[in-house]
C-alpha cells in the first residue's frame, strides 16, 4: 500500500503547488488567441479545452479568441478560388469573405465551443457581429511600392469599437465566449480582422490580467535561437531595431505590446504545441514561452 | 395646416389601436420561425428586422429561429455535391453537414443578426451547440418501400432535450437570440434538424405566448383555396383525414399543432410576403394568416 | 381578401414609422402637464389615457402633472365664495386653500388616476405632501401699483424643494405617478402652486428627456397668428422683446425655457385638443405644436 | 445629580420593557384604523403621528386606514346638501359622492399624511383608486319593512377585490400608505366604503400581526360597563346572542372578528382618547380596550 | 381603572420622548467599549444586554469591543504567573499571551455573546484574527529612565490595519458582532491591544456616529470633581495642559479624542454603573457622562 | 530544456486529472472534521491548511469542525485539574468546562483561523453559540453497572438544534467558517460536545456533498488489518455484529453512517498523517482511507 500513497502524495502536492496562482488569478479575466497546431492535433485540441473548462472552475473568466488560416484555404480551394497575399494579408475580395464568415463563424468557431462543452464548459461563440461586438472599418495599407499610396485588399478590417456588453452578460452567467475575429461595418459589411489583434483589443477593454497568444513556436526566440522568457517593452524595441524580430512574430509581438501598454499586466507568446500548456503557463512556476511587460 | 394635421391624426390613432396588443403580449415571449421570401426580398428582410426590434421595444421577448434551404443549396452546387432527398428531407453526409453547418451557422445566422442589428436591436446569434441548447439524435425515417425498415439519411436529426439557460440569460440581458436549427449529439457530432420543428420545441420549452410560423402562403387553405383563419386541434384532424393537408404544409402544422398542445397559447401560420406581417399579425386587430389553437 | 390586407398594410407601415422614436426614447423620462381641453372633452380624455398607457408600455416613464382651474372655480361658486384675481394669480385665503385642495388632490387627481387605469395603466395619485415631495413657500409678488411692496395673495406657493424619493419608487414599480401641484411649507400649511411650474421643476430634478405642455392653442404663434414649430432660448428672448408673446403664454414659454435651460431635452407645447396630440409629439415624425430647446 | 440620574434610570428601565414587544414586532405588519377623537382633538393628533412614526422606525410596517364622518358632514352642509341615512349608513347620491371624496382624498387624507411627515415620517396617500388597490361594488341593503327587497343607497360601496402591490411597494421603499376608503367600480365609478372594514380586509391581504381599531370608548364593555379586555369568537358569539353588544359596536366586532378569522393574528379595538394608545398597545404590558382572537 | 391607566399614559410619553434620538440614529452605527463593572454585575450585564438588543431592533448597527483585565488576572494567578506591569502595560510573554487570549476569545467573548443572544440578539463573537480584522505589530514604548530606549514587553501591540470585511457582512446579516481586542501579527503571532483604542479605530474605519467607552465614573471631572458633560478638542486640550487630566482617564480620552478627529460624530464616555446607561446616553435626553467633539 | 518541460508536462497533466472532480464538487459543501496528528505536526498543519484554501477557489464551501483533547488536558494539568473519564467522555464539572471553552473556543480555534488565514483564505472562527449556531443539552449516560441509572458526567451535551444562518451568511461572503464543537443550553450554560457528532449534524444540516473525518488511522480495517476502502450502512451493521469494529472507532463509523443516511453523499474516514489527505481524497482519483455511503 506504500507504493501508491507516495504516488498519490506527490499528485497532492503538485496539486497544492497551484495555489498561489489560484488565489492570484481568481475572479480575473484571461484572454486566450488560440491557434496553430493546438487546434489542429485531436489531443492537443482536448486537452486545450479542459484546461479552459479547469481553469473556469478555479474561478478565472476565461475569453478565447481564435483564427483559423488553414480551414479557410481548404474551403477556398474547394469553391476554386486562389488565396492571393499582399504583405501576409489575404486579398478579400466579397466572395472570399463569404467563405472567411462560412467556415470561422460556422465551422471553427462551433468546433471550439462543441471541444469545450464536451470538456463540461458553457460555452456559446460569437462573432464581432452578436450584440454589435465588433465595429470594424477597412484597412487601407501602404503600398510597398508607391509611397504615399494606399492598398485596398478587400474585406480586410481594423476594429474601430469594442462593446463588451455581449462578453460581460455571458461572463456573469458562467458561460465561456468563443470568439471569432469579424468584425461588422458602418453599412452591414463584415471584414476579417488579425485574431491576434482581436485577442489583444478584447483583452485591453476587458482589463485582462492576462493575455496568452498560443503559437507553433516555443516563444520569442534571440539571434542564437534561444528563448528570452521574459520582455520589457523597451527590449522589445532594441529587438526591433536589431533586426532579431521579424516574419510572423512581427505582428504578435506588435499586438502583445500594445496590450501590455493599456493595462494588460502580462502577455505571453507559448508553444501550444506543448500539451496542457495553457494550464503551465498560469496554474505553475513552470513558465511556457515568453512574457511582454510594459516595464 | 389643416391637411397634415388630419394625416397625424390618423396615424396617432392607429398606433392607440395597438395599444391593448401591446399590453397583452407585454413581458411575453413569441417565438418566430424566419424563413421563405420574407428572408430573401431585401424590402421584406428590412421590414422583418424593424418589426423584430419595434415588437422587442414594446417589451416583448422575441427569440427568431431560421431556416435556410436556399442558401445551403447554392453552396453545395458550387462545392460539387447535388442534394439528394428522400421524403422531402435531404440526405446528408458528413461533408454535406459541413456545408450545412457552415451556411446556418457562418452566413445565414450572421445576416440576420445583422441585420436586426442595423434596425437598432441587440441581436446574437447561436446554434443549438451553444451554451449547449439542443442536443439532437440521427433521425431513423421509415422506408415507405419495405415496412419495418428504417432508413438512414445521415445528419439529419431530433430533438432529445432543449436546456434554454443561455436564452434566458441572452433575455434578461436584452439582447435578441437568433437560433440556427443546429443540434449536437452525445459524441460531439451535429444534426440539422427541421427549423419548424426547433421553433416549436423553443415555443414550448420557453412557455411561448406565441408561436408564428412565417411562410410563402396566406397561411392554411381550404379545398376551395379559401384562407381559413382559425382552426383547433380538433378541425386539423379532420383536415387531415380528409386530404385538405397535404404537401409542405403537413409538417408544420403538425409541428403547430404539438406547440398548441404542449401550452403555446396561439400559433399562427402567417404570409411572410406580406410587408410587416409579423408586427401585423401581433400588434393589430388585423390577423394574417391561420391560428392554431389546442381547442 | 386583396381590400383588407391593404389596408392591413398601411396599419403596419404606420406601426413601423415609430420605431425610431421608441428606440430613442425607451427608458427615457416624459413629464407632461395635462390641462385644457384634453382635460375636460370625453374623447380627449380618454385619448390621453390610452396615450399615456402606451408610451408607458413601450418603455417611457410617464410621469403627468396636472391643473385644474374650472373645477375648483365650481366649487367655489358652490360654496359662494367669488375667485378674486390679482395678476391672473387666485387670491388664496385659507377656506379658499381648503377647497383648492380638496377638487385637485379629491376630484381632479382621482379621476385622472382612474382614466389611466380604466385603460389598463396602474396610476398612482400623489400631490407635493406624500411622501414629502414638494417643499414650498409663500410667493410675494410685486406690486404693479407701488414699486417695492410686495403683496401678499395667501396659499399661493413657489416651490423650495423637490424630493423625488416616492416618483422613482412609484416608477421603478412600474406605477404612473399623476402629480397634483400643490407644495406642503414648513409649518405644515399648503400651497396652491402654478402647474406649468411644477411640471419644469419636476422635469428637471428627474433629468427628463422631453416636457410636454398641453394647452388649448396650437402652440407659439408668431405675429400673423402662424405656427412658430422651432424656437431657441435666443429666440425666445427676441420674441419677448418685441411683444409677440404676451398673456397667458408668457409664464407657459419661461417655465419652458426654465426646463430646456436645467438639461430636459426638449419642451413641447402642444395642441391638446388634437386627439392623441401626445402620441403624435412623441411617437410619429409629426411634430404638433412648439419646440424649445436651450439652444 | 442624584435627582436626575434617578428618574434617567426610570426613563431607560421603561425604554427596556419595550425590548420583547419590539422583538415580536420586528418586520411584521399592523394596520390601523384612524378616527374618532384621535382624528379632531390636536394633541391627540401629534401624539397618533408620533406613535406611527415610532413604530415604523422599530421596524413595524404600518398602514393607516382613515374614516373621515365629522368631515364630509361639514361641506355637505356648507354646500346645501342634507345628509340621509338608513340603517345607520348615509344615502349617497353622485354629488354626494363627490363631496365625500373630495373630503376624504383631497383634505382629511393629506392632513394625515402631513401630521406624519411632520413627526420625520414618509407618508403616502392613497384611495382604492391608486394602483388599483380596492375594486369595489355597490352594496345593496336589505329593507326593514319589506322583507326580500332591497335597497339602494346609492354609492355606498362592499369590497370586491384588493390588489396591494401598491400598499407592498411603498412599504419596501420605507414609506407609510395612509388609505382613505374609496372604492373603485368596473365602470370607473366610485364607492364610499366602512373604514373598518377597509382597515379589517386590507388587513388580512396583507396578513399582518395586528388590526388597531381606534374609537371613542374604553373598548368593548360588558352589561355593566365594565371593559371586556379579553374576547375569543366564542365569546362574541354569545354576547352577540345575549344583546350585550348593539349600535355603532356591532360593526366594529363583526368586522374585528372577520379579519380574526381570516388570519389576523390579533384585533384591538382601543380608546383613541387615551394619548399614545397605540404605543402603549404595542409596545407595553399595558393593553389598552378589548382585544379579540378568533380562539 | 383611572390609575393603570394613567401609568401607562406616562409610560407611553416616556417612550414617545425617545422617538427623534431613533430617528436620528437609524441606520447608524455605534462602537461601544464594554467594559468595568457593567461587565461584572449580574443586574448591569444583562441591561446592557437589553440596551444592545433593542438598539439593534431599532435599527442601530451596535459593534461591541470588549476588554477583560480582571479575568486575566484570575486565570494567570490560578497557573501560577504574576502579572508584571511597565507604565501601566501588562508585560506579556508568550505564556502569558496564551492565557490572554484563552480568556478574552474564550471566556469573556463567549459570555458577552451569550449574554447577548438570551436578550434575544444574534451576536457572533470575532478576534481580530477572524477574516483577518486586525493587523497588529509590536508596540514598542519608551524607556522612562533611559531617552531614546525603547522596551520590548512582548505581545502588547499596536493596530496596523483593519479590514472590516467581516464586521460590514456580519451588520449587513443582522448579526451583532462582538469584538475581541487582540491582533494578528504578520507572523502568525498574536497580540494584546488596549480595548478603548480597539474601539476608536473600528469607530474610525466604519464611520460610527458614535462611539460609547463604559467606565467606572460618572464621566470627566473637573478639578472641584463635578462633570464635565461636553468638551472639545481644544477643551480637552486645555485640560491635559493644566493637569486637570490624569491617571488611568488619559489614554481613554486621547482615544476618544483621536476618534472624534478622525469623523466619529460624537465620543462618550459614561457611568456604566448606571443601569440602562446605554439605553439612557443613546435614546433619551438625558445625557449620561461627558460627550466629546472635534469642536 | 527539454528536461523541465518534460517535467512541466507531467505537472499540467497532473492538474489537468483534477479536472472532474474540481466539476463535480464546484458549489458544492464539504465539511472536515479536522483532528489529530494532522493538528499537531507543524508540516501537515500547513499542509491542511493550504488544503482548505485550495478546495474553496476551487469553488468548494469548506466548512471545517475541529476537537481539541491533547491541548485541554494541558492546561487542566496546568492549573492542577485531573481529567476523569467515564465511557471514555471527560467529567466534565463547570471548572472543567471553563477550560474546556477557553482552549477551543481561545486557543485551538484562533490558532486553525490563523493557519488558514497565512495561508491566504478567510476563515471565521465560531462556537455553537455565536449567532445561536448549536443549541444542546445534557447527556446523561447509561450507567455500566446499575440497569436503568442515568450516570451524569457534567457538562457534555448532545446536539439539539442546529440554526445555519450564521455559517450560510459566512460562506455567502466567501469566509471559511471554523466551528468549535461547544453547544448552548437554554440557560445560558454550556457543553463540550463530541467534535465527531457535530461535523456529522453540521453536514447534515447544511446537505453537505461529503463529511470528511480526518483521524491517525489509515481508516476502516478488517480483523486482517487491511484497509476496507468502501462500506455501506449494511456492511457496516455486519462488522459491528461480528466485532470487528470496536474501540474509538465505534462513536466515528456510528456518526459517519448517520450523516450518510440523513443525505450526505458520502462520508470518509481518512489518515491525517498523510501529506495533503485532504486535497487527495477530493481531487484525485487517489482514495485515502474508507468512503461509507447510506447504500
Amino acid at each position: 500500500m506504500t507504493e501508491p500513497i507516495l504516488q498519490a502524495g506527490q499528485k497532492a502536492a503538485l496539486l497544492a503547488e497551484a495555489l498561489p496562482y489560484i488565489r492570484r488569478f481568481h475572479g480575473k479575466t484571461v484572454v486566450v488567441k488560440y491557434g496553430g497546431n493546438a487546434m489542429t492535433d485531436e489531443s492537443l485540441k482536448r486537452g486545450f479545452a479542459h484546461d479552459v473548462v479547469l481553469l473556469k472552475l478555479v474561478g478565472i473568466n476565461v475569453v478565447v479568441v481564435h483564427g483559423g488560416g488553414p480551414q479557410i484555404e481548404e474551403l477556398l480551394s474547394r469553391v476554386g478560388k486562389k488565396g492571393e497575399f499582399i504583405q501576409g494579408m489575404r486579398v478579400t475580395d466579397s466572395e472570399t469573405m463569404d467563405i472567411v464568415e462560412m467556415v470561422l463563424a460556422g465551422k471553427v468557431n462551433k468546433e471550439i465551443v462543441e471541444l469545450i462543452n464536451h470538456a463540461g464548459g458553457k460555452a456559446v461563440g460569437l462573432t464581432g457581429q452578436d450584440g454589435g461586438l465588433i465595429r470594424a472599418s477597412k484597412l487601407m495599407i501602404n503600398s510597398t511600392d508607391l509611397p504615399d499610396q494606399l492598398l485596398d485588399i478587400g474585406h480586410v478590417g481594423q476594429i474601430e469599437q469594442v462593446d463588451p456588453d455581449i462578453v460581460y452578460s455571458l461572463l456573469k452567467s458562467g458561460f465561456i465566449p468563443v470568439i471569432a475575429p469579424i468584425g461588422s461595418g458602418n453599412q452591414g459589411e463584415t471584414y476579417n480582422i488579425n485574431a491576434d489583434l482581436v485577442a489583444g483589443k478584447i483583452a485591453e477593454i476587458l482589463k485582462a490580467e492576462k493575455l496568452v497568444l498560443m503559437t507553433n513556436t516555443p516563444g520569442v526566440l534571440d539571434r542564437k535561437g534561444q528563448l528570452i522568457t521574459g520582455l520589457t517593452a523597451k527590449e522589445v524595441d532594441t529587438l526591433f531595431a536589431d533586426g532579431t524580430l521579424s516574419g510572423g512574430m512581427l505582428p504578435k509581438i506588435s499586438s502583445a505590446l500594445d496590450a501590455a501598454k493599456a493595462g494588460v499586466h502580462s502577455v505571453h507568446i507559448i508553444d501550444g504545441r506543448v500539451p496542457n500548456s495553457l494550464l503551465l503557463e498560469i496554474l505553475t512556476a513552470e513558465g511556457v514561452g515568453t512574457m511582454i511587460r510594459s516595464h
